[in-house]
């Protein structure tokens, strides 16, 4: 119980997984200002858009445009979201260190998500897991409902591993597991975790966790017990759900980073610049984020 | 890891720690309302109100008012906050069946609260647990600043033990530890209950956490490892905290229920009503109180 890593990697994915749920439109400048900021704090890898359609996303549909502005620092991994070639083509000319492809665990949230059964997901994918693998990008699968889809209920560790084995076999240098809804307690990690950290490589598992019912920290807790060293967060636990006003989004980068310096464990990451980009975007987005930690900053909005 | 109480115990303290730090004055009818709206929830154990000197906490001015209207289930074990024999004089003529004294375990913060060292406390407090005792009352000492103090940073686990040593010699039946700013992450939990857990009757700790970090949901999965059977919480999370605009309060009721129903821990408490009882005090706040869960009410603030 009171063993856990000594070194955690965040990925930050505020600029994509927060502000696709955030109604309001941040202009294609501040996002660049943004993300130049979060590039400054010591997060080692930043998710930066999405190269999904934008009549689906329209809050990231400068997608491109926000690549090919943004300063990189060259101890950042720069990634976005890939559906497809098509979207794999605009983030290689926007300019990418990693690309991530996704799909769900379970079959409805799919078929609702990708319009696809999983079975005809994974050749999609291939391609452009291949092609990115070919145009030296690291490859991130997101697996969606691996513990609770809103459509089926209770998702099986046996349906995850499906897909994780053939997420890998397929070519992805990593798989980042997604509590999609904010719905999963330690025990349900712990169940999930016991069977994936027997079968896959450790260092090629992220979490991903939604504080929709405020199990993130405790879930993120669980994790370190089982010596998961990668997790999902987003600055100021930017995002929400669309469906649950109110109700928080990703994890927030600075809960996580209050729990993990709380233990001792390195981060490389400057709470006084992540607060600063944390007031940065409050104030841009006009409204109070879900993290615990940003009532904390001074000048908030 | 994998073991946990069957059974938990909640004290809902919101009438009393989460309206004492509320601005909003609520009324005496809508308190007395609330109250019993709570007292059919399922909960066990109702901290209904301070007798605290009302200069100190105006909110809770109506203490002896609330005590004697409220509508008494007999399931449900009534007890409130008494400082010195005035405010337990005045705590029994409403009614009581606990009294609740309390201290810090750090001197500044004892000093500060209480106007007094921790050694000039004792005696103020055993002559209200003996009387207490006389009167067949329930009496439980909380103790504050367990993990960390405002003025004096880290508290020692020896410190807090001292305490309640000398809080159980003096005849108290339970002690209720307290993370009073909400500042501690789970290996601080493990750190203090390593050494209460072989000292103390587990049976006799309860502990008090705020969720001033997000923390707290994590700190009471690790204190259910250590096989603790008792929290106190606030519905909504309402409390807050007066000097750090939009923090969280005392841990939500909702976020622990929801935690304790997904590991299948039995708490008796009915959510449907206890979500009923938050949109109430929510509405009457006219304010989202912190809790996560809240969100998913519908017709709240």
């Amino acid at each position: 119980m009171r063993n856990w890593p000594d070194f955690i990697t965040i990925k930050e994915v505020g600029p994509r997984d927060g502000l696709q749920n955030e109604k309001k439109f941040l202009s294609t400048e501040d996002k660049v200002t943004w993300i130049n900021m979060l590039s400054n704090t010591g997060i080692k890898e930043i998710e930066y858009s999405s190269f999904v359609n934008p009549k689906w996303i329209p809050a990231l549909a400068d997608a491109k445009e926000v690549g090919k502005r943004i300063k990189r620092n060259p101890s950042v991994l720069y990634s976005a979201l890939v559906p497809n070639m098509k979207g794999l083509e605009n983030a290689l000319e926007a300019g990418i260190d990693g690309a991530s492809v996704f799909m769900s665990a379970s079959e409805s949230h799919n078929l609702k998500n990708i319009n696809k059964s999983i079975d005809k997901t994974y050749p999609v994918l291939k391609e452009v897991i291949d092609t990115a693998n070919e145009e030296g990008k690291k490859v991130t699968g997101y697996v969606s409902t691996v513990f609770d889809c809103p459509y089926e209920g209770r998702v099986s560790p046996e349906q995850v591993l499906r897909v994780c084995d053939q997420l890998l076999e397929d070519g992805v240098d990593e798989i980042s597991l997604g509590d999609t809804i904010g719905s999963a307690v330690p025990s349900q990690v712990q169940a999930l975790l016991d069977e994936i950290v027997t079968r896959l490589p450790k260092e090629k598992i992220i979490m991903h966790f939604h504080d929709t019912r405020g199990m993130a920290i405790a879930n993120i807790m669980t994790s370190l017990q089982f010596g998961i060293t990668r997790f999902d967060t987003s600055i100021g636990g930017l995002g929400g759900c669309p469906y649950a006003p109110g109700a928080a989004g990703n994890v927030a980068t600075n809960d996580v980073l209050y729990l993990l310096n709380g233990l001792g464990i390195y981060t490389g990451i400057d709470e006084q610049k992540l607060q600063e980009a944390s007031i940065y975007i409050q104030n841009k987005l006009g409204k109070k984020l879900p993290s615990r930690s940003v009532a904390f900053i001074e000048g908030t909005a």
